[in-house]
């Protein structure tokens, strides 16, 4: 056997390491699962109904804690909620630290705590617009647990999810978690002005990204310096 | 009502939010949650005394993606691989990344990867130790999948866990994770070296930790200068 034919076997094993769990249990998982998906799904159509009867633009922005999520809607919100009527959505774990954030832009917040959830779901949306009068917004900003990998489970029902990585993450950020990269519309690598300090290769991320999804539109940006926020904005069609 | 009053109110109804999704589906979840998790701590017992008959002292690093845990592993693979068996077990979604990244410092490695698991469970290490002569380890170090919320849920039947976090993460990384932080051993904040570039508060993280764990050890990194490496190594134990 070649090297690479041990490599391979190697890889294949790997993989299957997926079904680690005893059967019995793992059927049930599956089956849970599924189910839960299925609700999610028929909610979240139901959920981009409700907004496009109220022509409201609505986004899920995703990512790992620390890649910037709350930082961008900060610059977001300063720029555009003068023009728009806006409504932030946060979610966390626990604390209401990124709504108090993001509120001091103008933009009105409410922080979902989803306990030990490690991502929204189209329930935790739908409870809140049911209870709130959607002829008071124009855009739906909905900043989602900091995790890259459990939201791709659930669609919220937005127009459009943008993913969130930074140059601090590393270069094999964005191949790592292909999930959530193929499931969405717009990836925004930020801290772009650490890259050089960090020796980070902006260029493999933003070649990995439209590798394994050749329709998503790329931003590299920096809340911090400013850097490309503007068109960010543009790309978000707004 | 006094503002405090409705804060606490607002306070309430956001924990409240844990409760959303449909009656019939969540208690179908909670109920295979349970299932899962004491499955998964019987054999977490199981692995931990299979550890204790083979004299091989066991670590669970668990951390968000970029914290830093694979540089760590690697700087300390580096300092004491030539003293002690090592055997490093990296949990990812997809890739080998950080095994390729490892091995080269003289440790044996084994990359696991889960799919759409968010986190290693008590099922992956137990293949894993069956497959192997455990008489060829003094240490085995466990790579968790780079997340902070979901490897809580799962023990993985090592002596100790330790969290990682960064300075890039943002001060609030800490209190924002709590439920990681009372389940471990040892919390590393990492890349102290880009504190003050940052201005992240490190003082803050030690104490939110603290706070939450009043037995955590608490020690700040960096293994980009290699500071207080070899001080983290003693902490191990090793």
């Amino acid at each position: 056997m070649s090297d690479k034919d041990e490599r391979e076997i190697h890889r294949i094993r790997e993989l299957e390491s997926i079904n680690l769990a005893r059967d019995e249990i793992r059927d049930l998982v599956i089956e849970t699962k599924k189910k839960v998906e299925r609700e999610n799904d028929a909610l979240a159509e139901q959920i981009n109904n409700v907004f496009k009867q109220h022509k409201i633009r609505s986004y899920d922005i995703v990512g790992a804690i620390g890649a910037g999520k709350t930082a961008l809607l900060e610059k977001i919100s300063e720029r555009i909620s003068q023009k728009y009527r806006m409504l932030v959505i946060c979610g966390d774990i626990t604390t209401r630290v990124d709504a108090a954030r993001i509120e001091r832009h103008n933009a009105e917040t409410i922080q979902i705590n989803t306990g030990r959830e490690c991502a929204l779901n189209a329930y935790h949306i739908y409870r809140i617009i049911n209870n709130k009068d959607l002829t008071n917004y124009d855009v739906i900003f909905i900043e989602n647990v900091g995790n890259l990998i459990c939201p791709s489970d659930f669609s919220l029902g937005t127009d459009k999810r943008v993913v969130v990585v930074s140059t601090t993450e590393g270069e094999w950020v964005v191949e790592k978690h292909p999930m959530l990269f193929k499931l969405s519309d717009i990836a925004v690598i930020n801290k772009i002005d650490l890259a050089e300090r960090l020796g980070t290769n902006i260029d493999k991320m933003v070649n990995d990204a439209k590798k394994i999804n050749p329709n998503i539109i790329v931003i590299t940006t920096s809340a911090k310096t400013n850097e490309n926020i503007d068109q960010l904005i543009k790309i978000l069609g707004l």
